[in-house]
């Protein structure tokens, strides 16, 4: 019996990414099932069962009668939503320890290089000026965590391990041991007052669109003991405003902010992040997935899948993510 | 009856570490027994028999005649060895949690900013360029921490909890979970062989006097994924060979180094380590001591010893920390 074939459209992203590098991967652990590498593979629509997908185009995927699941290569789904014509499948994001892991590394990363001071310790290099200041311990700094899935979650924990105080916010309530967790519009405020550094990690959904704007920055913590507390957008571009960021960079509401995602990506050159001296701007690289890693997890789910057990991680239609 | 007064004699620091600062905090934990801040106190040398010390001048503390203890301040006693006529009393080194967790938010964050390519990131942003390149996972990554006391097995275990492969060398046989543990002479190659970020946290002894020169370099992985090894220096100044240093990041022997410590402090103004572009420098603050806690330490181990009990982490003379 002929197996579905797998139809991969994968567009953008780097050397790592490339459409080819993908087909290899799951040629190997596909057990003999046809990998159609699109546009180019000849084929016939209806023999795709599965889709494995990054940033296809609206309408690509409407164009196979017979899916049956789309697996989503990244952990964001939003731009897949977004597709009107979207085949009312199962939709699959992955969610793999490497990628889990890949995002806890930029994180932990980027609240120590603000908690360390490293602007002004390389602003101090460059100027050849040895002027060790004040340090104040992990324990006095409160961490606050937007977003409580598996990156948040995986993220919060190793926070604290470290020594940070350490909040989370999502919008239905979670628990999780050593993480004060908030939860919900109620319970934003208190979350924020006492955060010192924010990390956002929410899905993008259009609930959450420029969900970081002057209003919330105003609400952080005024009295932290780093001046001025700090923002840290590893989710998507389009959960932030960035005229107001760059407006609270300028007066003092936020005291520097490290964002790995923008609204237009690339950055357009004229952007004032990258040459604001209180922006650490990375170029949407958080946590690049492995394509080793997400071939044998697609591989593994249709296998469960054909033999009837459930799919894992699928996207709940209504809420967006 | 008349307690023996403790005799404060601290020189250096930053404005966190002013001796009246230390005065201040002693003076609240030491319940009535007197504290003298050297050299401005009027005093009997026959009353000090105690003394919390940064740095003395050689000579000092042979003016004390009943001195039955001294206190280091710090982490590192080298500067207190070389002190020919340092009186022949127990020598306690600080050990407190603060500035151990200290020492390893330092070192995750530079093992964390080589790994993740920080130095390439800011480059690109200065340029303006949007340029991601593939990068490696922890688990591909092999660091390894020489020097297991405290500080060492700290940063080990928190590096092996963030994904890295992690080996350790000390001069002892040590055993830590999770760590691949080598020891003495005749390990020290196999221990390099692997290590892709090298962590310096060894003591300052004779036998350890630039000890990170081109021939230990030299050793260090040279199939890394990361291109180039990477020597982080948290530890002595006079741990490194400089010259060595600069001419292996010259010719690629090392891909970079952070250096907390310089064989010269503060670091001379025409040191290349300043502008060289594979060197990320930080003025010897990888773990302040928060005098808060280190008056606290230092007034439980007076009251204990009074009370017949033992003291804790004295230096072994001989071994010389």
């Amino acid at each position: 019996m002929n197996k579905g074939a797998l139809a991969l459209l994968v567009h953008g992203g780097t050397e790592n990414w490339s459409p080819q590098r993908w087909k290899n991967r799951f040629d190997e652990v596909c057990g003999g099932r046809r990998v159609l590498q699109l546009p180019d593979a000849a084929f016939d629509p209806a023999e795709v069962h599965y889709a494995a997908v990054w940033k296809p185009h609206p309408g690509e995927l409407a164009a196979f009668p017979n899916l049956r699941v789309i697996f989503n290569l990244g952990a964001g789904v939003d731009a897949l939503m977004a597709d009107k014509s979207l085949p009312d499948v199962p939709l699959v994001r992955v969610a793999v320890d490497d990628l889990t892991e890949r995002m806890t590394e930029y994180i932990v990363l980027h609240v120590l290089m603000h908690h360390r001071q490293e602007p002004y310790l390389r602003e101090s290099q460059r100027a050849k000026r040895w002027a060790p200041k004040s340090q104040w311990a992990a324990g006095a700094i409160s961490v606050g965590v937007m977003g409580l899935g598996t990156l948040g979650a995986h993220a919060a924990k190793m926070l604290r391990h470290i020594g940070f105080r350490v909040a989370g916010w999502s919008r239905s309530p979670r628990q999780i041991d050593g993480i004060d967790c908030f939860a919900g519009a109620q319970q934003l405020q208190p979350f924020l007052r006492r955060t010192d550094i924010l990390v956002c990690l929410l899905p993008l959904t259009p609930d959450t669109r420029h969900v970081l704007n002057r209003d919330l920055f105003a609400q952080l913590n005024r009295t932290s003991p780093m001046g001025a507390p700090v923002l840290i957008n590893a989710g998507r571009g389009s959960l932030q405003n960035e005229a107001d960021i760059l407006q609270c960079l300028d007066d003092g509401t936020l005291g520097g902010a490290s964002l790995d995602v923008y609204a237009t990506e690339p950055l357009p050159s004229d952007s004032r992040f990258w040459t604001h001296p209180k922006v650490v701007l990375t170029p949407h690289n958080a946590a690049d997935t492995d394509p080793d890693e997400i071939s044998k997890y697609v591989a593994q789910q249709i296998e469960r899948f054909e033999a009837g057990g459930a799919l894992e991680n699928v996207v709940d239609r209504k809420r967006g993510y």
